[in-house]
């Protein structure tokens, strides 16, 4: 726990885990954004104006960074790495802006959503256009080893967001049911750009699955976290909204672990929010409240501390190194955030 | 024009253009239609729900029954052309299900849409899962150069359906924008389908040109044709709605004439019932009668006429065949089923 970087005021702030990641793959990260930039251009204006409204949102780029710190870590010197991260970025936001006019987000990471500013209308045709456009750099590129890894993490992605729609407002989900879905949706990319990363470099097959194993690990501990912070006051804190997945009845494991443990009237109190969506002024507050007494967040936590473990066991074939490091940070970052 | 077949009572029903088109590829379609049905599989079963939904809700099947009779066409005698006609299908059936929700369509071919049976939601995300699947499926083809012409033509139609949207309501569009649009949204995909079916029969170049100029030139006819039955009593005939244009303020070609065409006052009644979506009941049949006193169908008609010419001209370096005249008669028919 020595990487655990304090947020609180009143001491310097050191970098954490995925900062460290960050730097070391800055000078990438100029060129993957140049990519971005380049080829999200379109004589149709309006797909340039809204993909930039998306992509200029300041989302943390974690999935390229993933696959220029996979190929870097393989010892890659080449040039694809870069490409192919602009590819995995057009993948996510594409699904991105798909999966806020399927909630019906108005809010992403404090800005107005696409979907709110342009229309739900435009926010699909132009996630399908990087879609597309993610397809065309891959061709480019060449490989169809790539192209098979990155067009089959994506018909996974898009069935993880088919079934965590029918998990939606049922309450009985199981837990393994949720897993099901956050490995689809979340984990899926990041395991593909990681691997996507291996693979560019030629490593050795046993590294490709390591990285492979790093990445769907992280993202499995990411998306835990994620979940987890909705319903936690730290999301305030970080220029978040709180309680957009109760406001639309999603089933998250904090909800899994306190419908659970909770009393027969306290599953009718979920059952009413989150199920019928009959919504009342503080009936977030004492979602909030029964999650404490049930130690839900904390237990999610704790689930995303064992995926964040088998992340960085699966790196442990890889010498030591800087990078290495750095990687193994960023996991315990993405769980350290929570609090 | 002894192709045309007589709809009306009475005559024995002669197979029409495309009929026999449809019969020279039947085999081929029976083992494209058990491929689109093995592929639209998941364990998530929302998804082949969905997806059955659409694809049993017969359509007319017409871009991979291109694909096989291009390749057929060139004399191919290999397998590839059976996936990669799947593949095209499920492109378009991908683009319908988003079409249909950035139109708010309730109705497609008679039939309930996917939307109004199974959400918005789901019908975004069912899309995106077949559109994974059609890379999936051409990545196991394995040919690059057909990955290259289907993820170029899949960001054409989606900025095509961009601009569409930009132009829907804007009374002022012109005649060029109109093929702009249609030339992206519908053609590029008619254009990819038969370029494809040249290119799996390693046809020479000046063939593949000429099947890819057959395809978008059919593609822009059809649209054509397609827009003006969206004002003819003949849609209603043939089962299908009219009017779903006006109501959603598309700016389709007879628009485009009627309004030029028309007086001040006239242009005001176009503006308020496309522009500002004030309707009221008689509006329609207003509009239709404004387009048969400028012949605005049939000057769209015309217009299709001169693409379908230019699609059988594509064809004519082609030798003479039973199936080059099926091709020929099938744009035939998809001009004169205005009638």
């Amino acid at each position: 726990m020595s990487n655990v970087v304090s947020l609180k005021g009143g001491e310097p702030e050191k970098p954490n885990g995925l900062e460290i990641l960050r730097r070391r793959v800055d000078d990438g990260m100029d060129r993957v954004n140049a990519v971005i930039l380049d080829k999200m251009q379109s004589d149709v204006v309006l797909i340039p104006q809204l993909a930039s409204h998306i992509i200029a949102a300041g989302g943390k780029r974690l999935r390229p960074m993933l696959t220029l710190a996979a190929a870097d870590l393989c010892g890659y010197e080449g040039e694809r790495h870069i490409h192919l991260a602009a590819c995995v970025e057009f993948i996510h936001t594409a699904t991105l802006l798909h999966d806020d006019v399927v909630d019906e987000s108005d809010l992403r990471r404090g800005n107005a959503t696409a979907n709110a500013v342009f229309g739900n209308q435009a926010s699909v045709l132009v996630g399908d256009f990087l879609f597309s456009r993610a397809f065309e750099l891959m061709v480019a590129d060449g490989s169809l080893e790539v192209l098979a890894i990155l067009s089959r993490a994506s018909a996974i992605i898009a069935e993880g967001e088919v079934m965590q729609l029918i998990t939606t407002n049922d309450t009985e989900t199981t837990e393994d049911a949720y897993l099901d879905v956050i490995s689809s949706k979340t984990a899926a990319l990041f395991a593909a750009a990681c691997r996507v990363g291996g693979v560019v470099a030629e490593a050795p097959k046993p590294q490709v699955e390591a990285l492979d194993a790093y990445g769907r690990n992280l993202g499995i501990a990411f998306q835990l976290v994620d979940d987890a912070l909705d319903y936690s006051s730290r999301n305030a804190q970080l220029g978040k909204s709180v309680g957009d997945d109760f406001k639309e009845g999603k089933i998250t494991l904090p909800v899994v672990l306190a419908f659970r443990r909770g009393s027969e009237d306290e599953r009718r109190f979920w059952r009413r929010c989150l199920e019928d969506l009959d919504q009342r002024d503080g009936d977030l507050e004492v979602a909030q409240e029964l999650m404490g007494r049930h130690t839900a967040i904390d237990d999610t936590i704790e689930r995303a501390r064992h995926y964040g473990a088998k992340a960085r066991d699966a790196l442990e074939l890889f010498p030591d190194s800087e990078l290495k490091t750095a990687l193994n940070d960023a996991v315990q970052f993405t769980i350290e955030r929570a609090y």
